[in-house]
């Protein structure tokens, strides 16, 4: 089989890789090891940035999330007890960010992809890639007890962080950088309604945790864990009992409880690899970096990866010029840069740590009582929520005043 | 001997107290352990907030600062080699800071003081404070081989970290919070003209450092070093040669050395105590909590203690009221809490730590890229270089657009 990109994963990278390059007449296969249900069964993030909407937009597949997503304005912050607002639209003029869950997004480029009759190959086994430092890259895998080959102009490493294309970039041509938080998520998924219409991130002494949503009628809760906890030992009433005691009265009040249809526990890890560009092989998304879910960047920072190597794709195509691909390892760093400093941020402030002295969370609550005080502090947490503008690393954010 | 106030300490926030005290009319006498070439002798800070400015001026003693200190509108941050300017006066609507060796502010608060004929007692040993659970707190001290006692209202510890006001307070009825650095400031003064019109704060590779200054022909800089280092093995010429390789090109090309006049390693220590108030005692400055002195709070801190106290003090003598005495401890560590914050963020910023992987210096510079490129960013830093309002806890800094 030939090509002009094949797309290594169906996530929601490859996915709207693929959707976007075929709006722009360019050819693409994607190579899937998993099937369509066991992707769709994976449970991330929800929290859209604009960025992330006008992609989809840009896709054609905006339609169901426009009807069902939830544009939030807003968060708020408990801690110390008290719970107040960042009104993200007042500090970023405007800004908004939607609720709509990764498997929606998900589910929707599945549908297009399906409906304009695009190929995608699941269930493939043993996919390999290779020859991307020259200008035939092929990938293989296998299928149905045959062994099959893609030929290509470029391959597009969309297939996570346990994906084969960052494993089969040469190892003295890549650099990683890597820090693991010592605790984890336990997340639950439950038809209630959520708590508040809006999200809470908690800074409590017992621990973060954070009241999110799916929808009006379906809820997302997690709580900071011990990594050494185990999935059996939390019942639900056990973990609805611990978010109560972490949540300031009202909300725990508010809440209403009922059984989880998933549950389970995430490590938290921050990673990045530079470059993304190996010759004629590109990483997006997870292959390339993961951010602890305090903040919801992963999903947006695949969406913008995607972008950048889409446009640079398109120039290549489209006039010939390999400026846009040369660009995009530099491009997609910067921005990842900032959202990795921003999650990791975002995470030190809000949970304990085990090896934190007591003066430690008097830094965070003195931080906290700045932030949530300071117009500057405020609008600091708001720009970073909504995603700083793709153009950060030539204008910044100056403009206003300069 | 009777006084209405017995300061210990005669620092500068013993001093500066003092001064205020005596123009208002309250009786005060100041008892100090070294000579005062001892205290003039110590190096420390020298950057003034307006807050302290203002209180200078309230003591009278504004004259030779006004005159010889320099005001500063920004400062320098150099990192990933390129230097990008603070303008504190255009993210803070104009507020400025003032350098003014803390030598010098403790030598015009001295001369003062002589001027007025107020009492200081110099070189009493064996200093202790006695019930001040009552209502007849004393202080008692030897001096040329006889022992002293001061009657008194109210006992102001003024006697800095190691001092006997704070390790006399009731051991259960005092909290403290530490954090120690894993490094220190190898610190060098030098009559030469500083390499800059400003300060340059640095983030290298090979370390932190600050180009400081005393005067337009006194330097002040500092590199940051391992505790190990011992201030022997660190030649003047070790000391310029380390400096040039942390500084970008052009400012190690204007550098201008020469022997040094003092040439010192200090630690680096965050540390609060809670609560400042014992009964009839009360701790101010560097004898309830240290700051690193990344940023220099550690003297305007100090100064606004002695505002609170000050103000409190004139309401009890003139009004017959405990209320500001009662609040006293409350609102001056919700002064220093921030002010602990912003030094430990920005040590955190600046510094390498032992400890840290290569994420680490990759986060800082993303932080210091984000902040320097953004108006919130910027006016966060700056709003907090020039110092928080006095009556933050009340409005915080929110006024324009709310």
């Amino acid at each position: 089989m030939r090509t002009q990109v094949a797309i290594v994963g169906a996530g929601p990278s490859g996915l709207l890789l693929g959707q976007l390059l075929a709006k722009a007449g360019i050819d693409a296969v994607i190579v899937e090891r998993q099937t369509p249900d066991y992707v769709l069964g994976r449970i991330r993030a929800g929290v859209l940035e604009q960025v992330t909407i006008d992609l989809m937009e840009e896709a054609g597949v905006s339609q169901r999330m426009h009807a069902e997503g939830l544009v939030h304005e807003g968060f708020d912050m408990l801690y110390q007890g008290q719970r107040k607002r960042v009104d993200l639209a007042k500090w970023t003029d405007g800004k908004k960010v939607m609720v709509y869950g990764q498997t929606e997004v998900t589910r929707d480029l599945m549908d297009a992809r399906s409906a304009a009759g695009l190929t995608t190959i699941y269930e493939a086994s043993n996919v390999q890639v290779h020859d991307f430092d020259s200008k035939n890259p092929r990938v293989t895998y296998d299928k149905d007890g045959q062994s099959h080959e893609i030929q290509c102009d470029f391959i597009a490493g969309c297939d996570g962080f346990h994906g084969v294309c960052r494993a089969s970039a040469p190892r003295n041509a890549i650099k990683e950088f890597e820090k693991v938080y010592p605790f984890g998520w336990l997340g639950l998924l439950s038809d209630t309604p959520p708590v508040h219409h809006e999200l809470i991130y908690v800074n409590s002494p017992r621990g973060f945790a954070l009241c999110s949503q799916r929808s009006q009628t379906r809820s997302r809760y997690y709580l900071q864990v011990p990594l050494t906890d185990k999935i059996e030992e939390w019942t639900d009433e056990a973990f609805w009992q611990e978010l109560k005691l972490r949540l300031d009265p009202e909300a725990a009040a508010n809440l209403v409880t009922g059984p989880s249809i998933e549950k389970s526990i995430a490590p938290l890890r921050s990673f990045v690899t530079e470059p993304l560009r190996f010759g004629r092989m590109f990483l997006a998304g997870d292959a390339g970096h993961i951010v602890p879910p305090t903040g919801a960047k992963g999903l947006n920072l695949a969406a913008t990866d995607v972008k950048y190597l889409f446009d640079g794709l398109v120039e290549y195509y489209k006039d010939g010029s390999e400026a846009g691909i040369d660009r995009y390892s530099e491009l997609a760093l910067a921005r990842i840069w900032r959202a990795e400093r921003f999650s990791w941020w975002f995470t030190q402030l809000m949970h304990r740590f085990p090896e934190d002295s007591e003066i430690s969370s008097k830094f965070q609550n003195a931080e906290l009582d700045y932030l949530m005080n300071s117009e500057a502090g405020l609008t600091s947490i708001a720009e970073n929520y909504v995603g700083l503008p793709l153009d950060f690393s030539r204008n910044g954010l100056l403009k206003s005043r300069s």
